[in-house]
């Protein structure tokens, strides 16, 4: 469908497929060794960070993307389909000179345009790179994932779940948390700062900080979806179920957020 | 009484009264939603982050600032009346060239003039924002807020409250954290740095660290007179009191600071 | 004896004396309070932050010296007699460029020379400072000094005291511990990084962290006798004695670690 | 094996032996001072921050790190053979306009070459600095070193050891680890950012946040093997054995680490 809307990349010499796969896909998969490894440490059996506590957490998922972002430079650093489809929606009905990785488009040795199969593959990409740092964090603890847990436990190293199982309530949060990511995204162009990667690193830190009280921030479709497929494949030992019921709660609510806090910062703000 | 003081904004090209208050409105309800959320995470039953402790509030109203700074670009991010009485208080008593958001006031596209209106036009919006921002807290946590817990921590949520009640003190320490804060704001510009609102957080931060055992460091009228009306209107499932008795103590206290640290700075270090 | 050594300033347009004073005065008052003031936050009865732990601690000292560089922006932030003793043993062995606050000798305007009442005149400003930093401290948490507890809880939140008694040791601790601030100091100036002062902020932290452990880390003799002057003077309720025989620790040895670090540098990196 | 692979400098006004020698031997003096400092501030008996937990630990870590590169300007700050053997794949095999230090090669003033007479000094005051680090880090807890405890705790402030014992993942634990360090070395210089030596520091706190769990992630053999040598030699108060078993792991994995690291950034991201 995207395909349909959006027009072909003209121009030869811009970043390849190729290229843009390999910035989002090893971006995303350090995201979620580290993501995945930070809870890992604070909740697995002998592991010399365990029960380390939320801010431990939220640093380490902060961090983590500070880490992506760096790898994905080519790509804008996304490492979220929350993101690309807010950059999409921005391209679609608010500024057609949007670009996926937020390079001017007449930089043409350097724009990624907003087409469909560059989309496609940002996406691909993303969910990809995830399943893939789920398996190496899950390599990383392999030791500590053979002792005997609470198999809630090891999921929750892969994916989110909420503390208070209500779907509606769960989307609204993951919406929430998603669309001030989003509106933070859009915004942090207008302020001078020097601080790179770090600033995407600290709202992350916050929105954990903050908003992940009730179900564990995954904001990030790829982030939760990916090491769940993960957790369903892999011989973990003692695993339980993947909670299939509740996974499609952190695909919905931060798309849901993502056009959201698009919308606002068009409407108020731009 | 300040629109009689303040000269008329002269020209048209200036941010509009419609601009400048979507900018403070939504830079105080980022900022009120994840430090409301912080609290929430820190303090309500079945939170993942239950527990997490002070440096974990600290750092969650640190990054809550540094996020609603960047939403309010264009503002020069207040999101605090007393930070904008400074900002009259100078303009009145000590440095005619003064403006709102610290664009020089010659740039007539940027600056936003300290008139009677613009200053209205923030302290309102600051104001509706922290409401705003206290509503889609309680929404992000509403399961949470249904469980049985102490009447007190639900309050905590919104508004702060002393440890030992005694209003004199308590003014005075949140005079003290204000000034501090007030005082960083106009030295600020005389060091180099790129950090951008970072600097403001981890001031946000240390406050929080060092003056805010006593009262829990409102050092902002909106911030807790704005969440604290929410508190007493939204139908909050076992909620006590909203403790208007004290409600005024983080009013007075930090306007009494703002005008200490901006005197302090203007006679001893300008 | 300084005075003897070192020229006096030649140009009445540099920074005036009151000028000086009240930079490094404030600075240090800022410091104080904010340092104090985490380990009150930590330590006091009833704060909302007790039982914080030992990196609140840290990040609320190194916060604290972020805080005080900014206000101190004239002179370079010393806040603490051990690098304004560093400065002059640089001046005097090894870099008769050196300036107080780093300013190029010959931009006149802005730059303190090393002479004998420049520096006189920041080290009683440091001490005075500290002092007056203190009592704020303790107006900020009157209330809490009031209530009843172990008086070795009331003295810690004004000065450092080591957790075993040995004061060849100790003051070899604090030596390390200051030696290590002021390599620092000197090095920094050969990196490219633009985060200003949160650059020792964060050299503060890690040296709390990594040697605070067995005496506290004054590694700043005004932050140390400032306030303990203080405590021994101030009506503090339920007060015991202000440990005079470990007085002479944190201000000889952070001196020693001064004259370590700075031939270190000049000797091995310069 | 190196000194024959790799050309001599040919510039004689580059960098000395004696300056490249001090630099990374200093560095990594300050490293294992204040890393060493931070594990015995969190285990050692009658330390002020015991049982300060992991994120202590991590941000002791980073920014003992922090500060060992500004110590270590003049070569690039490495403090890590993993880091030297790095760039030495690099040279060798991908990218031979490669120094050590990364300043261009035609600036022959500054420019660290890749040579081997380079790469010996590197790493001999690589492991001569965290074996002096080591030492002084001894000295300054010596007191809390006398007291009784486990001497495992005593052997942790030195060396790194695996809570689940078993050598080939232990190792591939050290060597993913590492890996990212790598990684984001090489992928840093790709993204707009000021706030230099902070952004390995942070990338340090989130490999101890996220992957040191299971290992203590030394990820940097001289950081290891060099206090481990101290720890035997030493004459530490009731100390235990030095664990010469494990003691090839934290060699062997970080440089498998490092060379994986490169070759990933070179294949996919260059």
């Amino acid at each position: 469908m995207l395909t349909t809307l959006l027009p072909a990349a003209a121009d030869a010499a811009a970043p390849t497929m190729g290229q843009i796969f390999w910035s989002e896909f090893l971006g995303t998969a350090v995201l979620l060794l580290l993501g995945g490894g930070v809870v890992a440490t604070n909740l697995l059996p002998k592991s010399k960070g365990k029960g380390g506590g939320w801010l431990l957490i939220n640093w380490g998922w902060g961090l983590a993307v500070f880490a992506g972002v760096y790898v994905a430079f080519r790509t804008g650093g996304h490492l979220n389909p929350a993101v690309t489809i807010a950059k999409v929606v921005a391209y679609l009905f608010f500024d057609p000179s949007t670009t996926l990785n937020g390079v001017p488009a007449d930089n043409t040795a350097e724009a990624v345009l907003v087409t469909g199969s560059n989309v496609a593959v940002y996406i691909v990409a993303q969910f990809l790179g995830a399943f893939v740092g789920a398996v190496l964090c899950w390599l990383t603890f392999k030791k500590h994932f053979d002792e005997d847990c609470d198999p809630a436990l090891k999921l929750g190293v892969f994916s989110t779940g909420p503390e208070i199982r209500s779907y509606g309530w769960n989307c609204l949060t993951e919406a929430i948390g998603t669309a001030v990511l989003i509106l933070w995204v859009f915004v942090s162009g207008h302020t001078a700062s020097a601080i790179g990667p770090l600033g995407v690193a600290l709202i992350i830190v916050v929105i954990g900080n903050s908003l992940g009280g009730p179900t564990g921030y995954a904001i990030n479709p790829a982030r939760d979806l990916g090491p769940r497929i993960a957790h369903a494949i892999l011989p973990i030992k003692g695993k339980g179920g993947s909670d299939w019921g509740y996974s499609w709660v952190p695909v919905v609510g931060p798309i849901v957020g993502a056009v959201v806090g698009t919308v606002v910062y068009y409407l108020a703000l731009h």
